[in-house]
């Protein structure tokens, strides 16, 4: 009886925890459509008037939604190979978050903030696609990062100290009539202006200080191409041995030779 | 009879198919002009004040348009090899579509929507500049985004989610007095500020607000590096066997030698 | 005589037209001063509190400039080896462009538009440059340019196209209320996002229209990395014979290898 | 007593001026801490509120980290090797600029720019870096930027010119309503349009206006390309023989392999 239960059990294993056979890829699809349903209906939730018009329904949706995630963390629990390494990693603990909140949200309903945290479970996007070939790119691009962490902490040193700069110049230059109240909101308005997002709430009036503005948003358009350099280069670097280096197209034989 | 009659089905076909003779050429610039003049017209006929002055000349015009576009489509039937796979295929479909919100909006004229959809015939000019040399390079650009689509997928996927997290956090600590309201207008927020749009109609107020905010935008100003590089590096890679290396101009001869 | 004269006249030609002697760059470094000045004058002179105060002052430092430019002009057409073909050049129109606006400023003050004219001749900066190293670098973009004219041509009608085809969709979406009149102004508003500007004067109210506008931003904010691409694609490629490939080091010996 | 107290100066200078050591890594790490904690002291005594409640705080704090701040650049002085040398050096005048706003605004709080100057202490944290790794990363990036220096003066006359010449049609096409008043103003408008901020404090209202915008919000929308191109080509430049190419990843053994 015990190989018959250990042969579920490591069937469900391969139905829940990977992504194989047809069984498993049908799970995770199911479980992809059920998260991104939950995360709408958090979203629709919080509109008040759809809150007032359709509350109860969606008070049934995530008692559905979170008894069905229950579900699924208590099997997963029971056919992890290690249980409490499963619970205590981080995507256990991802499964975890996206019920607790929903138990809350049912029974404590006046606690905005727990209703809030549920959308959390969109992270649980990122459980599902781990086991998709997908994430091998995921790992290379997080691969380029990492490789490139001197230069981007070089060039993000450099932003945060021309920000803080400008930012306090700004501040001494148009005063508070244009919004410049104190460094921070400066600051503010600084990394507003060099991201060339530019929402206009903060915006000078001084010819000194669009002076000061232009030189920044021209600083900010040309200084784009830093970290997009930095992250062609790092994904063109040859592959591993074995693999094809994609800039010149020659297969790489021998680790000395690189 | 016949033999003459095919041989007339014959040269229209490669005057209005092809773009490889003088006459071929002449007839696609001459459906360029039209394309772009009955986009014109559609665009100045939604200009309430024009409407009112030019209505009529304007109802002319679609006529005239309208009549021209259905000869060339019964020409086109006509002189296809297979005039059924042609009309039910996407360019077939986007040349009806060219003539019959025409005749919908001349003689229905109440229908503000079909008057609209008219200006789908903007998609026209894509058959016509199928036939010419730019359409080589356009699946060039293609194949470069079928590449990666994997890559962009994940990179969509970790844009989605910091979207739908930044937003409902901001919902969390602004409020519905920034016009953060409800969490689908907090994500569109997050939405205009992370792509650095930045319309400036909902703005963060509170400190830490502004803070995340920040945060947002340089997350934002710095990830675009990934499409970037993405898109650059699928670009230079080598071609098949036999075409010409972009990055070093060699010739790929052999497998092997990749 | 003659020979004296052809003698200064070649000196004069060496010092105006060319870059190479000592003289040669002090006279262009004198006109880039010059050109500056008179686009500053022209910008201050703009600024209505400015020409109440110091008009009389403007008036006069742009007799100088006219002048000083109309005796170069006169120099020019005097020692150029062609002097008819130097006049219908586009530097010598440019040349010329200079000195006309700045006579009927000088002399016909009501004329607001002549005299902001007068800033065309910021374009004279290039004609300077044009003998200096830079422009070998300039031509080394502008051929970058002009290869990948057909990609440009693609990605252009590309986002005409969307951006037709989205202003189309939000005028029916959102009427009138939000600043969408009319369709061209919707095309407007279509362009102002997806080019990331995002002034906000025009912006989405309805939520059908804020989830177009989001994915606007969204392809607007991916859809950079094509022209990126192709201009880094295009400046990688090999130099002519006898340079070196920018990308892999390799001297380029023969054209048959490439 | 001379090598002992040598021997003691040597020690320091190892500890201050040099990472290589345990306990100069541990300095150099607290000196980051005090000069953030400085910055920040900064930030928040410039917001009204806080400095009404904090002030007398905020005066100890900076009390403390300028005496502490003085002592450091004593030390420094004392154990460097060349004295006068390092007092005049950028980094000696950076250290100086450190104490003597802060004992200035401790004296003389009435002053409101020697108190903003403090700020400038944020530099600092590049004196700091420059010892580890990182720098190398960022002389690199400065190379990068030093060798393209003349395609970057190309494309940023480019930019000024555009900036200038549009920035002059607007203020002919639209006039002082849509706030277009005096060239500069307009210039200013062009620039927070070209580089994609769009504030949309001034925002042209004509249709003329409009049309001229979206052609330069397309031009700021792909010319970005260049300088990216630009910064993208020079680091992936191969780099000296000895060293190993970035994009190969092979060793550069010959200069005539190059």
């Amino acid at each position: 009886m015990t190989d018959k239960f250990s042969g579920i059990r490591e069937q469900l294993y391969v139905i829940i925890f990977e992504a194989d056979t047809r069984v498993g890829r049908a799970f995770d699809l199911t479980l992809i459509v059920f998260i991104l349903l939950s995360v709408l209906l958090v979203m629709l939730d919080s509109i008040p008037e759809l809150h007032q018009q359709w509350g109860s329904w969606f008070w049934g949706g995530e008692l559905l939604i979170t008894v069905l995630f229950s579900i699924e963390y208590l099997l997963r629990l029971y056919c992890a190979r290690r249980p409490a390494r499963y619970a205590l990693s981080f995507y256990g603990m991802v499964d975890l978050l996206a019920i607790i909140p929903g138990y809350a949200s049912l029974f404590l309903p006046g606690l905005h903030l727990l209703s809030t945290v549920r959308i959390l479970r969109v992270l649980r996007i990122f459980r599902v696609l781990k086991m998709v070939q997908f994430m091998g790119e995921g790992s290379n691009l997080w691969l380029a990062l990492k490789r490139s962490r001197y230069k981007i902490t070089v060039f993000l040193t450099t932003v945060v100290t021309i920000v803080v700069f400008v930012g306090s110049l700004m501040y001494l230059i148009e005063g508070s009539e244009g919004g410049f109240t104190s460094i921070p909101k400066s600051i503010y308005w600084a990394i507003v202006t060099m991201t060339t997002v530019g929402y206009g709430d903060i915006a000078p009036r001084t010819s000194l200080g669009q002076m000061v503005a232009s030189l920044l948003m021209v600083i900010g358009y040309g200084i784009i191409a830093v970290p997009t350099g930095i992250v062609t280069t790092e994904m063109m670097r040859p592959p591993p041995v074995g693999g094809v280096c994609p800039c010149c197209g020659r297969k790489v034989d021998r680790a000395e030779e690189r």
